[in-house]
């Protein structure tokens, strides 16, 4: 077996899971057994390892040149003295510049129609296939188009407010059991929380080693241990891999920083890959501050070509996954809570995948409330509180910042209107909310550990701390200068 | 040797410094050599590595509960039937709660005493060495109180507009090379791009195993190798033991986020640690999008208790050197630039510590350009066009938002008034900006590989481009309402 890698993978944290992979290819490719995720396993990838350690081979940094294998061909260009000698070295003419030699352009040509030929027999093959087993051919050709099958999102459930109260991550898990099967593309896993973060779907078979007796190489759910980076990187490698596959990786959202730089390349090489994070705010609770995420919702806003989607109920959860499934070149990170939230009057499907819509309104309102997530139901109570003190208000659901500022400008204006004061909710930094809102209700520290009711109250997100901020500002507003 | 640790670390990616730093002590103890970044490294770590493993007992977690071993109780807390079994296994009376048996309170009395007496002995011992080596114990009391050796701040270079124009990185460099001899405790390194960080100053020595010729135990300059995480992680650790060592790590801007995770520690821990950090914005030319950074100044200012300080000038790099020195319980991220920037007229050492200040102005100026870093001396060349125009402007620099922020707000209407449009102008994303800027000039997608030149230009970083923007806003701003 050769495996080809580049050390810095190794370096930059990416280290173990790398291992994992070679192990379960090393012992793979040689029939020994080995599980991804059991007692087996680490003995089995020290061995590889150490099997790929002694028996790989160094290549030399600027091979040729006079200062090859220093750091100096690393930072900068040859000069053209040096490019010329290591031109001479390789057989080239080192008076010519961007020039292909006319027997390498014949090896690429020839090539070239290998490949023509190669296509050529796999078409005829694949013709005689489809004659023959015409339902998979057609699953076949779904999957290499990259559509989704037809009519999956019918089984995107729909809500009322009568529905019981749940939480997010549990309205996700509905989906997956609901659309898993329908879609054999969906492959996923979770790293180490799969009891927390709920992406075990009913149907699932784990990607095992074959008569392992817990999974075979059918299955399609990854437990990818306590590897953020690592699962990020390998949902990227499967996105990248084609025929369709889309990849999910879960975790709590506060951990998605561990994976920061493959979430970033999940956007820099467009690949369609879905974080299903959950624990979404200090509502955690008593696991404290190193779990609860902060900062995390605008690091990953400030992100170009990602969708950051925080559902605020089941309507919305549904939207979510209708989202980040259809949006072929965009990663989306789906945030979801941990305690229950109710399905809301006015919360749509259709509205949510416009990123932000009015939930709830009255006539002339003195002030609008605009919530993510588990807040925009704290927005309704706060609504409720204002109207009883005479002062109408109106409710705006914002699941995904980036989607609500692809509309139009009529739409935007047309939800948050300019001359209404704007307060925003939302339980994380308020860093980035100025570009919305007036003032906002955040958390600009660390969180705490305590049961979620009392870190709420603490920080203001209760319904009274909420209407009396909305009180303020909008007796502050006319003062208000831009 | 113990080695305790938890294999969290292990999987989060900070396996291979961790790694290291066994391989260094194991080494270290046996006498037998080994060196932190070198050809002999690697077989070290990995024989060390071995024989940890192989000695290493595990621990059972919940142990003497039923549910011992397994995942619930990782999960959960013991439910007060399981928890009353557990104090009968370890001889407890499971009928009390928050009890502390009075054998382990007079055990644990025992210990105060001895440490009170361990104390009085090293205080009486510190004592007679004071009279023996008078300025070294004077030295050591200042480093445990954590103060600054007197008068260092006089090294920090000021400079005028007739000085050479400069990279601030390389002003870095110059305020490194004149301050490390007076402050030994100042302890840092470069995860392998110290040639680029210019981050070794020119009397340092390497942290090394004795004898190895180059360097030795006395050193304070470390190869952290390409191991951002591990040396962030490394750097709290440094902090975390106090004896008043500031340690600095430096690389891109851009690989910051691979260490997020112990960033993110430095600011909940308080660790006054420095990542000292080049290359701060697309200008870095031809290394591409993978070494741009975009989103991360947002991702990093959104973190609670942290400075990010991207100094314009020589000045303002003195400045933010004084800042991050003097920060206790706060760390700092200093963002430095490739290419050269002018020493700009109206910088001011004093002014940039509060983060943001006027630079130049005209008297009713019909606009603002607010600037950080490089993009400063583009805002004041932007300003010179307008002027032509018979436009009077202003120009901020705006070097910490976070300290700026935490001004009085008379200081910050004054700098930044309301009823005058602001333009900010930084390379990088706009996420953010709308708290202090009408319009913003950055980029909010992926960078570009090209000639920094090319790169600016493509982006609107030119004085024209920066100019018509001025104007543009200058135009929309009566209709703009708030």
């Amino acid at each position: 077996m050769f495996l080809f890698f580049w050390i810095m993978d190794l370096l930059i944290g990416i280290c173990k899971i790398t291992v994992s992979v070679c192990a379960a290819i090393w012992y793979w490719n040689t029939n020994k057994t080995v599980s991804i995720y059991g007692g087996t396993f680490w003995k089995g990838a020290q061995k590889a390892f150490l099997l790929l350690m002694e028996n790989s081979q160094s290549t030399t940094i600027g091979y040729g040149s006079k200062i090859q294998g220093t750091s100096k061909v690393h930072g900068g260009p040859l000069k053209s003295e040096e490019t010329a000698n290591v031109k001479k070295i390789f057989g080239l003419d080192p008076t010519k510049t961007f020039d292909v030699p006319e027997d390498v352009r014949a090896l690429y040509n020839s090539i070239t129609q290998k490949g023509i030929n190669y296509e050529k027999e796999w078409n005829s093959l694949f013709y005689k296939y489809s004659l023959k087993y015409p339902e998979e051919a057609k699953e076949i050709r779904r999957r290499l188009r990259g559509d989704l099958t037809k009519g999956w999102e019918k089984l995107l459930p729909k809500y009322t407010p009568a529905d019981k109260p749940m939480a997010t991550r549990k309205l996700s898990e509905i989906v997956l059991n609901n659309i898993c099967d329908a879609l054999p593309e969906l492959i996923g896993g979770s790293a180490d929380l799969t009891g927390s973060n709920l992406t075990r779907w009913k149907t699932a078979k784990d990607f095992q080693v074959n008569d392992s007796g817990i999974g075979d190489y059918s299955g399609r759910y990854f437990h990818y241990g306590v590897r953020e980076h690592g699962m990020a990187a390998v949902m990227n490698g499967i996105s990248a891999y084609g025929c369709g596959f889309i990849p999910f990786g879960s975790t709590f959202l506060n951990f998605i920083s561990y994976a920061s730089g493959a979430v970033r390349l999940s956007s820099m090489s467009k690949h369609q890959v879905i974080y299903i994070m959950t624990h979404d705010s200090v509502g955690l609770g008593e696991d404290g501050p190193t779990h609860q995420p902060i900062e995390t919702l605008a690091s990953l806003r400030a992100q170009p070509n990602i969708n950051v989607i925080r559902p605020a109920d089941g309507n919305e959860v549904s939207a979510a996954y209708y989202q980040a499934l259809t949006s072929k070149g965009t990663p989306s990170v789906i945030c979801l809570n941990r305690q229950n939230v109710p399905h809301l009057k006015g919360s749509s499907f259709e509205n949510a995948l416009k990123g932000g819509y009015i939930l709830q309104d009255e006539p002339d309102p003195k002030i609008i409330l605009a919530g993510t997530g588990s807040e925009v139901s704290l927005c309704v109570d706060a609504a409720e509180l204002l109207k009883k003190d005479n002062i109408p208000s109106r409710v705006v659901s914002l699941p995904c910042l980036s989607l609500f500022d692809a509309q139009g400008k009529n739409y935007r204006n047309e939800v948050l209107p300019k001359g209404i004061p704007i307060l925003s909710v939302e339980a994380a930094s308020t860093f980035g909310w100025a570009k919305y809102a007036h003032m906002s209700i955040g958390i600009d520290t660390f969180g705490l550990s305590a049961p979620a009711k009392n870190i709420f109250k603490h920080f203001g997100f209760v319904k009274e701390a909420v209407a009396k901020k909305a009180k303020f500002l909008i007796s502050e507003f006319p003062k208000m200068l831009h």
